[in-house]
């Protein structure tokens, strides 16, 4: 239990296992939260120091009591890197309002769940890392992204209004804006005929990730964007 | 039923009053929304031609009835002002998730909601208007405004999606950006030692709202910023 | 010498010749100003009550002169439409110094130097309207608007300093972004293709900048885009 | 001649000398450019490895000589900081032309015409950093930035067209926002009720700054914004 915590929320094959392994290699003890438990499971063994909890990030009212347990079993959580977040895409009239409201659970009140419990640690710890993985669509509402855009902004601002608000707690709140494709299993079968770069390294997300929780605090980050070299933008 | 229609979500005493007022005067059938009964009552004997529907934009699933009695008693929407929208402050700390799922309803899946209801009519029609009424707050997560700021930018992103998206339908999609008190009641009393000049008057503002509706297809906007002239922003 | 008068810099034969003729049907005396004298003269001689002015905006230590001119000749400016600004094209490679200067000067400089011009009679007369034509490159650097991109941005922010600091002396201050391709000769024979309902039309877009000008203090607008409704943004 | 070499303009006492000292520690060869020789004398002995140029960035038609100098007695440049800005204050009213003009001169067209000399070298080497320093005005046009948030907008806006054009090249192009008061004599004097950590430390400042040159190019940053921990933003 001496070990700094740094919990990752949404961890998949992608950014979250990344981040899971930048961070225990760093020397955090790292818990992994998602929905899956057989992904879970895997990466557990992967990660020395790691442990798995089950948490669906759409049932806000459960962060309590999976925050709890976190605690209890690894100690207060220093860095918490939020990294839930699903694409879906489609107009207003793709939309249902329960596809727009699923959209914004996963992405705005989630992020809010648990930035809420990790708050009373990070105080009484005079410190703390919030890092939220975002995405371009916060930015502007495309004519396909009726959901994701919407419910990204809605994470943005929110993330915006805890940076200013907990900055003088000295916790360090930042947001990420993912601007491209993510290289994947699955998105590599989506696009077969794109070459090696077109495509974001999760690990090299993470580097810049775990870097924000490194810088000190008379220069503090609140937005970072990355994006592949041949981007077109 | 052979006037055009006008229907106003969020009819209160300041600017939906205004904008009902105003799209009557210039010939509009006006469908009065809100939840409170007896303040729909008093504009609908106000404003010759009014009819009042009790709705409450948090229950999205009783949009389409609400919106076919519209269109069975009035006729088909041509323009619709959404202007619900709640004003909860606080920061992160003050905010439980249920007031930020709260002002998410009213101000972004309400929203949605009513939209989706008037499409296919204005589709038919080739043509029509949709006018949500936002805030600077849809800019700018400050410390202070962690619900609203999120779900005012929810909503803003929401309706840019629209825009994009029903354009080329002949369907003119406006964001509406209030900045500064508006002139009310309640207003005066929370800042009586205010001038008359530093609050917005929402009879301008419905001037604004109704040439939005005027433009011609070559030359529409989207975004339009509204602000007392002595504002400090 | 009693109509109000209305300058109109930059005027050719799209935005500008609207803008004039809009605002002396609307009553005003219009001073058109330009570097092409034949231009100036086929419009001085279409458009009653206008007067030439031959002008060039690089050249802004005679804007002195230029609106002293105009005072002595038609009485004091009460609006000033800004609509200077040229389309150079390119990315960083195809840009000389000389043309970034080239640039800057007509649409930013050239601006400063005759709002400068006409702000102690808009305070004599405790009021008045700039109007500033600007383009969607204010917002964004794209790669091949080295020069233009730039320009602009250094123009859209001048505005938006003069809007907030003038505000208060009741001189209504607002920044047009035209999103799209205007309906001139010459884009049309570029773009030979292209519906009509593909270009923004310059008496559209005078509407409402006119409009702008009749705002309330209660409600001002400090920008206002405007975009064709099929255009993909 | 071995070392690779990091060109910063505008060192001063401040952020130019911290990223001098950074870019040395870690193994550049260090270009200072200045306008005043005292500074750059100081520095260059401080610094080893370094070498002084005396530089005026308004001179932007000097700049082709002045590189060519650096390649020869240094090598290319790899690292190009272009540190260079003013901080001139007021509004309109207060802002002549000639003000207005020359601090567009020292943030946007110096801008330009250094990164045009570094260009031919880093394609030649497949890769290379440009890193801009920029201000919070860059965003806003304050009522009393009228010269200073104009030019910023410039700058950045060229900068992210610079990257946007210049990123399949493998020129990484950075714009840092840098939104507080910067630790100095001078800003001290100024301030000096204020605790320490109201204040940027320029060796934080120089330490993102370092590290955007070490971020691999499947995930460059293009905007990162720097404040202190307790800055009211």
């Amino acid at each position: 239990m001496s070990k700094p915590v740094c919990a990752v929320v949404g961890v998949g094959p992608g950014n979250g296992a990344s981040f899971a392994r930048k961070f225990a290699s760093e020397g955090y003890a790292v818990a992994l939260l998602a929905r899956n438990k057989d992904t879970l499971k895997e990466l557990e063994e992967q990660i020395p120091g790691s442990k798995a909890f089950v948490y669906d990030v759409t049932a806000a009212e459960k962060a309590g009591e999976t925050f709890e347990r976190i605690k209890a079993e690894m100690g207060p959580v220093e860095v918490l890197v939020y990294n839930a977040g699903s694409g879906m895409f489609g107009s207003i009239d793709d939309t249902t309002p329960e596809a727009f409201e699923s959209s914004w659970r996963v992405n705005a009140l989630g992020c809010l769940a648990c930035a809420k419990q990790v708050l009373p640690d990070m105080r009484k710890a005079k410190g703390g890392n919030i890092i939220v993985i975002g995405a371009t669509a916060s930015l502007r509402g495309g004519a396909n992204f009726a959901a994701f855009a919407s419910a990204k902004a809605a994470q943005r601002s929110l993330v915006q209004s805890m940076a200013r608000h907990l900055g003088s707690d000295r916790i360090h709140v930042s947001y990420v804006i993912i601007d491209g494709v993510i290289d994947l299993e699955r998105t590599r079968q989506m696009m077969p005929d794109k070459p090696d770069e077109y495509f974001l390294q999760p690990d090299h997300i993470a580097e810049s990730v775990f870097l924000l929780t490194r810088q000190p605090p008379s220069a503090w980050t609140f937005e970072l964007d990355l994006r592949p070299f041949g981007e077109n933008w």
